[in-house]
C-alpha cells in the first residue's frame, strides 16, 4: 500500500517535471514544480484538517519520491514522449489513490461525508492546480474536457456509500470507479456542458 | 445574524460564478471558482489564526450555500446580466459583512488590533484574490480604482474605535462604513493614487 | 539580530513594493504585494510547521517594518532607480538570513535534516513565488538564470554539516554561502541548465 502510496508521487512528480520543462524552466524550476503538484494536494488537506504533521514531514520518503520522479524524467524526457499514452493511464491510477486515499483520511479525524468528498477531491487535484497557477495558466482542471475531478468526486462518493455495506471492498471499488472515469474520458473526450456567460456581465 | 452570513456567502459565490462562466469554464470549473471565491477568505484568517476546525468544516452549510449560489447562477445567467448594479451592491453588503466579522473573530482569539484589521481586510479580500488567480489574472482588488480594500480597512478601524465606547452598535457602524464607502465608490468611480516605478527599475 | 530580521523584512518589502509599482497597482495593492514577498515565506514556513502564532502575529512590529519600506520606496520611487545594484545586494543579505533562520527554525522544533533545508529554502523563496503569483507572472525564482533558490539551498545543507562540528561559527558560514553564491550569481551571470521538453509532450 505504502509503495502504491510512493508510486503514486512519483508518477504526479513526472507529469509536473513535464509541465515544468515545456515553460523553459531551470532544474530547480522543475523539481519545485514537481514537488508542488505531487504533494501539494495532500499538504492542503492537511492544512485544512490541521493534521501535524503534514504527511511528507512525518515521513520524508515521499520527498525522496518526488526527486526521483525528477531525476527519471530529467534523464530520459525523450522517453516520455513515447509513452505518452502510458503516463496519463498512470496518472488516472495515481488520481484514484489519492482520491480515495484522501476521503479516507477525513473520514479517519471524524469528519462528515460532504467534507470527505471534498477532501478526496483537493487531495486528488489541488496539486495540479497549483503547478499550472506556477505555470501562470488557468488551471487544466477547470477548463472543460477533462472529466478530472468529476472522476475524483463520483468515486469518492461511491466509496462512501459503500463502506458500511461492504467496508474490505468499497475503496478498491471507489478507485476503480475514479480510474474508470477517466480513462473512459480520455477515450472517448467525454466532458461536462460549459457555462456560457456574456463578456458584458458584472 | 447566520441567515446574513449564508446569504454574504452565497453572494460572493454568484460573483465567483460569473467570472469562471466568463473564462469559459465548464461546470466543476465554475463551482471550484464559486467556492473559493466565497469561502477562500475566512479559510486563510482560520488558518493563520490556527482556528480548527475552519468554519466550513465545523458548519458544512456554508458549502451548501455556496452549492445553492452556483447552482442559480447557471440556471438564470442572463438574468446577472440584467442586475449588475444589484449584484454590486449585494456584494457591498457581502464585504462589509465578512470585513466585521473576520475583525470580531481575530479579536475574540486574543489578537492585538493590528491583526484584527489585517483578518478582517484578508476574510474580505482574499477570496477575490484566489479567484483572480485561478483565473491567471492580476487580482482586481490591487489594480487601481476601487477602493475595494480600502473600505474593509476603514470599517475594520471605525469599529475597533468604537467598540469600547459602544460595543452594540459598533459593529453596525464599521458595516455600514464598509457597505458606504464602496457604493460612494462604485458611483463616483473614486480610487487610490498609482505608484508609477518606471520600467527599468531592479 | 531581531534589528537585521527587520531589516531583511524591509528590505524584501522594497523589492515587493518595485514589483507592484511596476505593474500599475494602486497604494493598497503595492502594500499588499510587499506585506506578500517579505511576510509569506515565513508564514508558509510556519503554516507548514504548525508553529503558532505565526511569526507576524505573535510580533506585528514584522508589519510596521513592511509597512516602512514601502512608504519609503512610494516616497523615494526614483532613488531606487540609481540604486539598483545595491538593493540586489541587500536583497541577498535578506535572503542568506531567510533561508537560514528558517532551517534553524525547523531544527529548534524537531525536524529532520532534509525538512530543515526545504523549510530554509521555503523562508527564503516562497515570499518571491507569491510576489510573482499576485502579478500574473511564472515566478522569476522557477526560470533560468539566478541562482536564487540553489543558493538558499547550499548554504542551508553548509550550516547542517558544520553545526555539530562549530555550532557558533554554522549559521555565520551558512548565510556567507548563501550571500557569496547569490552575488557571484550576479556578477558572472551564472546559472543551472535548462530542462527542454518538446512542446507535444503530454
Amino acid at each position: 500500500m505504502r509503495l502504491i502510496d510512493l508510486l503514486g508521487v512519483a508518477v504526479f512528480a513526472i507529469s509536473g517535471a513535464l509541465a515544468g520543462g515545456r515553460k523553459g524552466l531551470d532544474l530547480f524550476g522543475v523539481t519545485v514544480i514537481a514537488m508542488v503538484t505531487s504533494i501539494g494536494g495532500g499538504t492542503l488537506r492537511d492544512l485544512l484538517l490541521d493534521r501535524h504533521p503534514i504527511f511528507w514531514i512525518a515521513d520524508p520518503s515521499y520527498l525522496w519520491a518526488v526527486l526521483a520522479g525528477t531525476a527519471v524524467t530529467v534523464a530520459y524526457t525523450r522517453l516520455w514522449i513515447a509513452t505518452r499514452k502510458a503516463l496519463l493511464i498512470a496518472d488516472a491510477f495515481g488520481l484514484a489513490f489519492f482520491a480515495i486515499g484522501g476521503t479516507q483520511i477525513a473520514l479517519q479525524v471524524g469528519k462528515p461525508p460532504v467534507i470527505a468528498v471534498l477532501m478526496g477531491m483537493t487531495t486528488g487535484v489541488a496539486g495540479g492546480v497549483l503547478r499550472d497557477l506556477l505555470s501562470a495558466e488557468i488551471p487544466l482542471v477547470l477548463r472543460p474536457g477533462r472529466l478530472y475531478a468529476t472522476a475524483a468526486i463520483a468515486g469518492a462518493t461511491v466509496f462512501l456509500l459503500l463502506r458500511s455495506v461492504a467496508p474490505a471492498v468499497a475503496p478498491w471499488i471507489g478507485m476503480s470507479v475514479v480510474a474508470g472515469i477517466r480513462l473512459l474520458a480520455i477515450r472517448y473526450e467525454l466532458s461536462l456542458p460549459v457555462l456560457a456567460v456574456p463578456p458584458d456581465t458584472p
